[in-house]
């Protein structure tokens, strides 16, 4: 099934119109049913259709959440946890209607614990809102996936983003998370000690179940010191497969780079065309280290040195602010810049993942098959995680141009699973990938269908995401 | 529910004898029922009572693993997964009777990807031979939890030991698993991408499951460049607090310390009588610095200035193996000094974990209670992480004194908790932390046991382990 085949699941109309009339009661003012609220909970980014929630109920403590969960149970009724909106894949749709449960006034910061590098929040906060509460602290989250989304929604769809080669993904920044699961009742998956061997691991289940097994409340997270210094660095390499190489040296010494991002000419060409760079249309890499003054000198001398070693350009790296923007500014703009390409253009952003043996030639094949296609779709990775990106600009009005796009993205997941990596890296299945996802992992699925209905008997939470149950 | 008091199962003996008369038929002097060999398929190193299967089958391959769990399901026969028999909570014990599964010829080495930096086991390796195998490509897997124990184990324990505050634990090292569900299927987790948001993480699910979800078969793990330098480093404080203030200093900081461990003074004088040593009886630190020779020498003069100012003796570090074995040999023996402290004497090795900012005070209320309970037991900690190991020595003779170390357990345990901490860091629950999970975790365990009857309806996987179902 393409996007463009997005079809609706089946409606409990009579639940849903008796939980309305109940959870008008209990919320008065704070639920919603107005068209235009209802359509701004589907989603803010991706291109796939809106599928509207029948209501939007602004929580604001863990006892609104249990009292819709229930309502939801009585009813039978969907419900779908929402933050930013700014999943890539669907996520936040509404595709048998039900009860969309806004989590932004559920935004504050329920601890820090800087000598423990942790905090708990709950799960509404957005990333931007944690990083500005933590600054005084000297402390930040490190986890970055471009978007401003919530710290729940990055748990849920196991976000990640351009420093998780250096910091890990949010299943490695989630030390407990508390849930509302479908009967009502609050679990507490893990406490704060750095590690534990106490039974299942819980947390990482409900990380990346985005929303189907429980409804995450609270987030305890792992922080890091704001480093000293930083710096960045820029260069480019006459071949794909040497910027490559540089990237497989580069992890394999264990320079810890903060992180180390891949633009193929077609990106480059976009950046200079939107930021007014002239930046050689090579295939470049920005990297950015963190450390001691000392530290970082050396990460940067052993990156240049590698880098010259596989053919680069100079390696230019700086730790003075202004200059280390300037270097940036061409990764900061990627989504803008591909924006830029086509006036009225769509953009569809999509992930895989691949071993970075692989990554060279699953980029070089995916290049000449967006030419094949006669698409636009400039390519940027977190290529020391081996995941990359292609964001296509489409005529979202042209059905052939959606056609060529949804037969682009089959063949590119094929390409990485075939390459032994994954049909997404950082963006999550949502609707978007259950086809994929079925690829990838076969009869692995059968076991998340047995987890979600012992967990969720009358499939309430977000149905239809990950994968259909039928 | 004490160890002492460790009561068997219901035997379904019927099940068991026409299991046993099947697997003869099928494996023929790969199965065996010789009390010895029963005997040995308990443990080796814990002191949970040992509960005998009815019989060990030396599986070889997969297809074996599938042929047993078929058969058991048929007959409703516990089967238990044994790997080196190094665990420490009864993870391999037989309860109710069953049948012991020897992983010890499922020790090859599937695959390795130097570029990738990972590996692929069947489950039955042991970490020593596994490194032996890497030797020669300049990788090496880091997870070193003391016990030569096998890859499959200590996914299945969730293990980790002295260097997860630099390489984490097995959570984090697992990249993928193979394993055989209880219907007899065999499912991959994920394939060899670096991270993935595809679905459930069934992964991280399995590692740390301790066998009652599915069977092991292959992992897939992250391995690491060996280190150009190892430094070591050694130095003690006037009081525990200001050992401890030391070490989070030096996270907070973000010096990548590949090992940080504290020994209390009980225990440097049972190492020093053990090996002949003598190091001032003080709260001691023991560092392990990997890197580049410049990063080596940075880390460690920059700890040795955190130590300085922490009031501690001068940091002594070197990177020359010899002098550094030195160093570290008090280290190393911990485990036979411990033995040594009374002859005859049975070690109970027990572990929790909490927040380092309250790791000073938990081991300081802990030593108190040691003494409160006329108990010998020295202190050794994986302090970067908070987690701590108190080696009780005991006469497993004398019901007074095994009345006291379980007293002192739950004691341990409880103020463990109350300190946003985990019951264990890295031992599992088996049998011996089963009321400690309910007391950590409460409704958490329900979801547990929901997932367990969901996967393994008849109760056939490593049943009584984690939690009880009734």
């Amino acid at each position: 099934m393409g996007i463009s085949a997005l079809r609706p699941g089946t409606r409990n109309d009579t639940g849903i119109q008796a939980m309305s009339e109940d959870l008008r009661t209990r919320f008065g003012e704070r639920f919603q049913t107005g068209e235009a609220i209802r359509a701004q909970h589907c989603h803010t980014t991706t291109w796939v259709p809106s599928q509207l929630p029948d209501g939007v109920v602004f929580v604001e403590t863990v006892e609104d959440v249990k009292s819709v969960v229930r309502l939801a149970g009585q009813h039978e009724v969907p419900i779908i946890p929402f933050g930013a909106g700014s999943s890539l894949e669907g996520q936040t749709n509404a595709p048998s209607g039900g009860i969309s449960l806004d989590f932004t006034r559920m935004n504050k910061v329920l601890s820090v614990n800087a000598e423990d590098l942790d905090c708990t929040v709950e799960a509404g906060i957005t990333r931007e809102e944690l990083n500005e509460y933590l600054r005084d602290t000297g402390l930040f989250f490190p986890i970055d996936p471009g978007a401003n989304a919530t710290i729940g929604g990055m748990a849920s769809t196991r976000a990640s983003g351009t420093n998780a080669v250096r910091y890990g993904t949010m299943k490695d920044n989630v030390l407990a998370v508390t849930a509302v699961m479908a009967d009502g009742e609050e679990i507490r998956t893990a406490h704060r000690a750095r590690k534990s061997s106490a039974g299942y691991d819980l947390t990482r289940l409900l990380v990346g179940a985005e929303g189907t097994l429980g409804i995450l409340t609270s987030v305890t997270l792992r922080l890091q010191g704001i480093p000293e210094e930083i710096a960045g660095g820029y260069c480019n390499f006459p071949t794909l497969q040497q910027a490559c190489e540089a990237v497989i040296m580069t992890i394999q010494l264990g320079i810890p780079v903060a992180r180390i991002e891949l633009m193929n000419p077609p990106q480059v060409r976009a950046c200079n065309a939107y930021s007014g760079l002239a930046l050689p249309e090579l295939p470049s890499l920005f990297l950015e280290f963190h450390g001691s003054p000392a530290s970082v000198k050396l990460q940067s001398e052993a990156f240049g040195e590698i880098a010259r070693d596989n053919g680069s350009s100079e390696f230019q790296w700086t730790a003075n602010p202004e200059e280390r923007a300037k270097i940036w500014k061409a990764r900061h703009n990627v989504f803008w810049s591909a924006k830029g390409l086509r006036q009225g253009g769509t953009v569809i952003a999509t992930d895989v993942c691949v071993p970075i043996s692989r990554l060279a030639e699953c980029i070089t094949q995916t290049e000449a098959d967006i030419e094949a296609h006669g698409l636009l779709g400039p390519i940027v990775g977190h290529v020391g995680d081996g995941n990359f990106h292609v964001s296509l600009v489409i005529d979202a009005d042209n059905p052939a141009e959606i056609a060529a796009a949804e037969d682009f993205i089959a063949r590119l997941n094929s390409r990485a699973l075939a390459m032994d990596g994954t049909c997404t890296g950082e963006h999550g299945i949502g609707q978007g990938k259950q086809e994929f996802l079925v690829a990838e992992l076969g009869g692995a699925v059968d076991v998340m269908r047995q987890i979600k209905r012992s967990l969720d008997p009358k499939n309430i939470l977000n149905p239809g995401k990950i994968f259909a149950l039928d």
